[in-house]
């Protein structure tokens, strides 16, 4: 049997090598312009969630009802979606991650299915419960990022594995959460383990035969970071040593760090991921284990031929003992697809106080003739970038709330933080907004080229953040910082709104008794659709925000809402299974406040409206 | 905590004493006449399955949708329903059964929740899958029985725990798989184990203390199995010793067993759990370890104060090491409810040779003036008796397919077994029908007055059977057979059927892929809902079987459909979660045909449908 597979294996191998290599790119451009299919993670290379489909409009929402269910037989959060190619549903689940062929032209009768045997002592390298962010598809493969590291293409008609490649080490901390992203002729793959003191990077690899193509680095020297020779050269201060100046002390309680105005910064400089970690770091060479770790969702532009991604917190969450700015962890990069060179990077947040990894989508669109890049950061604050070059457009708060920086000075690009609430070790820093886990967390926004608006899932949750002291163990978690979340001014925890990305303001806004932890999908028909914590599955006025259609399903919604259509028809759905770091401590049972980091006091109510731990499913709608 | 709820409890135990006592009765039947509710496993004392509920009716049956789901993040099989009282539901699990009362009135709230903590061995001596039939109530509390013999009485309201008593002895290997039935002021539950040597039993509890009342076994002297001073009077030939002959030596590898004339049957007989049990047993005294396990359904006529139970298998499944009828396994028995006396009890399946647990639902009704009590033996024919004193009216097959008998013999009560599939040692004995689960296993039928037919889910499988030396060792398996499972000549693995009871007659009947082994609902507006293991929520004209609905839920449902209404709405839901033998292999991973007592080959297409293992919830529907 593993010989018969092989031997397939080898022979698709071959053709593909006789075939034209441009295929790849046309297969899944094509499957991607067709609304019918939902081929990518997030509908397209921009990373739109939106959807042309329309038969499901506003005078008809209201009668939406479940058209089929399938349980993963899997617990825990199941984020990301599944894919839809070619009439069959490839659906996957939390770990052990699962993977799933249904064909929906016989009733979902399963024409495949893969059942990894992975380490189960992998689940403790999962800073955020165990998930996996969806499938990748491309070049007639079904791309699986297992937790484990390992990233498998199975030819997507029969389940037969073409190749296989380890991504991570997991005896240095590192995993997998991330979708694979399927660009042009590569598989974009990230890693995790900000928590574990793991040193950043992403990586392409050649989708016809697992090769590598390239590997960049969040830090250290500029060559292991794939520093570009054009490098922000429309915004070379984006590459200054130090945006900040030290105020009493800087990294000692009650210091704190004033930002420099753009005619104070001293820029280009090289070998940034080295030189802004500076002395004394928590341990030698802090870059070596400074996170920025890539576990978000990617986007890419065919005609720059860039991508686009966020990197994650730098570690450990002790500020104290990793003085500087911290580069390039928090930071958007631009690369060359085929090179990997970085066109230019931008850091959110520099010198992080308060875990606000920048790993979240970047969306690409258009607006005034201007190519532009839309991404909503942890920190609080919705940038819109001329994503040509990297110049910042837009940098507005997404909700008043927000109290860690004043604002974000255009100029220099440099958030002006307000003192009242640096953190410091051994000192417990009270009523941050927004919390650790960000105004929003890994939720995908939507973009409606219709409306011209974005739709944005949010947390409305603040915090205590107290640093302390951690030691550096390989593979052991590297913290570093002790969290309690609560509700913010609003009372509530989560919220949903519309976003202006030209004017860096919110459109519509609905409160959500949690956050709302799953993605965004957005239709022509002006729909939009997102789930919620708990359980509901809702349909509101992309105009208005209005609540056109609810259901309660199974289990808490950490997945995103996609759309597809099968003989004519168009189906919603959604995966339901609570999780990711809103749901982690529910599903392990924790109960103290600071359990989870943080999230067992502040989401203590799910376990009103969920089961424990939550169990997977896909739930699908049609009229 | 502990003390306050304790306090609780105690205060609770004094009110009850101050009050009457027939308030638990009247409480009870009250809400089981409400088909507002849904109180009782069955529905009613009387296992109907019925309800007169009619919003839902033929002509708009077709617009059923999904209200709401509750996934249970519990895996495999979720047998049983969820209960309906007074505005709450109370759902339970899989192992390790845990409990949810969700409010009604607050879109399904928990208002509490119960996660027992069982010793995960435990789950080692369920023979068909980690399986819970379900919740009882009675008396202000909801009765919880653990896989692990624990019985918990709590309050209903808010989950405190009132009283727990220890059923079962796990290292004999007993367990609990039923759900735990109140028959006015007792609680009746049973246990499992017929397949690890157990010596069988049935207990009554107290529910105001959960003292207890009695405990009858199934096999050992008059005294132990409480055999009564009336007990057959009207039938004494089903006391008789032994009701066969031996044909070329009975119990070896050729020989057979001819049914005797009621004129030679000797009785009555006393001591028959003792006497029946012929030496040479496969261990001394095998009527000590000679199953009769009571692991499902009870009913309860309270005008004559019986209640009615089966009792399974003989141990251990290898017939020829326990020559002898071996009484009174396979056996209905009607109890007074006050002393646990037997009023009478006859044997379906005298010296078992293919594993035909007799412990299938008794459902009770009225038909030509007369008190009868109907039940769909495994062993593939269907019963009505004259429940007042247990005469045999009908007994007749309920598929041609039936095999291993030719027919019952209305007279003496003995079925005429066919010499070609006598079962033996070391002997592989092919082509039986049905197999071992039976034309129908645990998976109740309904009973509506209205069209005075019973609706019943079938198996449609055959089996070969190879009976094997196998030794008793105290809390082990002790099956001593080895078995494969293969379709029934209709080249399908199940079916539903509607049956007149006084004919003895399938009225009509519908194919199945599989085996529908989910309970049945029929409601006074004629529709019958039922689960199949390939995801299928179906209605069903109960006139004519005539499918008007279907829907397909998460998982395969081997759960029972249920009606109620709530704030004027009629709602039908089901568990689904696969599981129990039909889907224990697949749950497990097990591949080959013998594995999971047969059923991972005759099952294997159950992959295609199902996740495994099958993840647990509660589907709810309404208009
Ligand atoms: O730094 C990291 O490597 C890392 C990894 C992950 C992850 O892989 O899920 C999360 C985070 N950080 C994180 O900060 C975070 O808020 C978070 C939320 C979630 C989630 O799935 O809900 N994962 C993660
Ligand atoms: O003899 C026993 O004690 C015993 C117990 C059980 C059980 O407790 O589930 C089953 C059986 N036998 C059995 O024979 C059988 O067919 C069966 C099916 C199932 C199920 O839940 O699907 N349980 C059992």
């Amino acid at each position: 049997m593993r010989t018969h597979q092989l031997k397939l294996a080898v022979g698709a191998g071959l053709l593909s090598l006789i075939c034209n290599s441009a295929f790849a790119e046309d297969d899944l451009s094509k499957l991607m312009q067709d609304d019918n299919q939902w081929a990518s993670q997030r509908k397209d290379y921009a990373n739109t969630g939106y959807s042309r489909l329309s038969q499901i409009n506003k005078g008809n929402v209201g009668h939406l009802k479940q058209a089929w269910t399938f349980a993963t037989g899997v617990n825990r959060g199941h984020e990301g979606a599944p894919l839809v190619v070619n009439d069959i549903m490839y659906v996957h689940t939390a770990f052990p991650n699962n993977v799933y062929a249904l064909d929906l032209n016989d009733n979902q009768k399963i024409i495949w299915s893969y059942f990894p045997k992975q380490d189960p002592s992998v689940q403790a390298l999962l800073c955020c419960d165990n998930v996996n962010r969806g499938l990748g598809y491309g070049d007639g493969k079904i791309l699986l990022q297992q937790n484990d590291g390992t990233l498998i293409a199975f030819n997507a008609k029969d389940g037969t594995k073409v190749w296989e490649v380890k991504v991570v080490d997991v005896k240095k901390g590192e995993s997998n959460t991330n979708a694979p992203h399927v660009f042009k002729d590569k598989v974009i793959t990230g890693m995790s383990g900000g928590e574990y003191g793991v040193r950043g990077f992403i990586t392409a690899y050649n989708i016809k035969d697992g090769s590598l193509a390239w590997r960049a680095y969040s830090n250290g020297p500029d060559t292991d970071v794939m520093i570009g020779k054009d490098f922000n050269k429309e915004n070379p201060h984006y590459s200054a040593l130090s945006v900040y100046e030290d105020v009493s002390g800087g990294n000692v309680e009650g210091g704190s760090f004033k930002a420099l105005d753009k005619s104070k910064l001293k820029f280009p400089e090289a070998d940034l991921g080295v030189k802004t970690w500076l002395k004394p770091q928590a341990i030698k060479n802090g870059w070596e284990h400074g996170g920025g770790s890539t576990w978000g969702w990617y986007s890419y532009d065919p005609t720059l031929n860039l991508m686009y991604y966020g990197t994650g917190n730098p570690g450990t969450w002790n500020p104290d003992v990793r003085p500087g700015d911290n580069k390039w962890s928090m930071t958007i990069f631009a690369r060359d697809l085929d090179t990997g060179a970085a066109r230019w990077g931008y850091q959110m947040t520099p010198h992080d106080e308060w875990d606000y990894d920048g790993m979240n989508e970047t969306v690409l669109w258009e607006a005034q003739g201007k190519k532009l890049a839309t991404h909503f950061d942890r920190n609080g604050f919705g940038y819109t970038f001329d994503r040509t070059n990297g110049t910042l457009i837009v940098a507005e708060k997404m909700n008043k709330f927000v109290n860690w920086a004043s604002k974000i000075d255009l100029a220099s690009g440099v958030p002006q933080k307000d003192p009242k609430f640096s953190t410091h070790q051994d000192y417990d820093a009270k009523g941050i907004c927004p919390s650790a886990l960000g105004v929003k967390d890994e939720q995908p926004s939507a973009y409606s080229p219709k409306t011209g608006m974005f739709y944005v899932p949010l947390n409305h949750v603040c915090m205590t953040y107290e640093p302390v002291e951690s030691k550096y163990v390989a593979g052991q978690p590297w913290v570093g910082s002790t969290l309690t979340m609560f509700a913010g001014p609003e009372g509530v925890m989560g919220g949903f709104m519309a976003w202006d990305g030209l004017k860096g303001k919110s459109v519509w806004y609905n409160k959500e008794k949690f956050s709302a932890w799953g993605g965004a999908l957005v239709t022509s028909s002006d729909i939009v659709f997102y789930g919620t914590l708990d359980r509901w599955f809702k349909a509101v006025d992309a105009k208005t925000g209005k609540e056109l259609w609810k259901m309660q399903v199974g289990s808490g919604i950490v997945g995103n809402a996609i759309t597809w259509s099968h003989k004519g028809k168009q189906y919603v759905g959604v995966l339901s299974g609570i999780g990711g770091w809103a749901g982690v401590a529910m599903n392990l049972g924790l109960n103290n406040d600071t359990d989870g980091l943080g999230a067992a006091g502040g989401y203590r109510e799910l376990t009103k409206w969920n089961a424990a731990p939550g169990g997977g499913a896909m739930n699908v709608f049609s009229l």
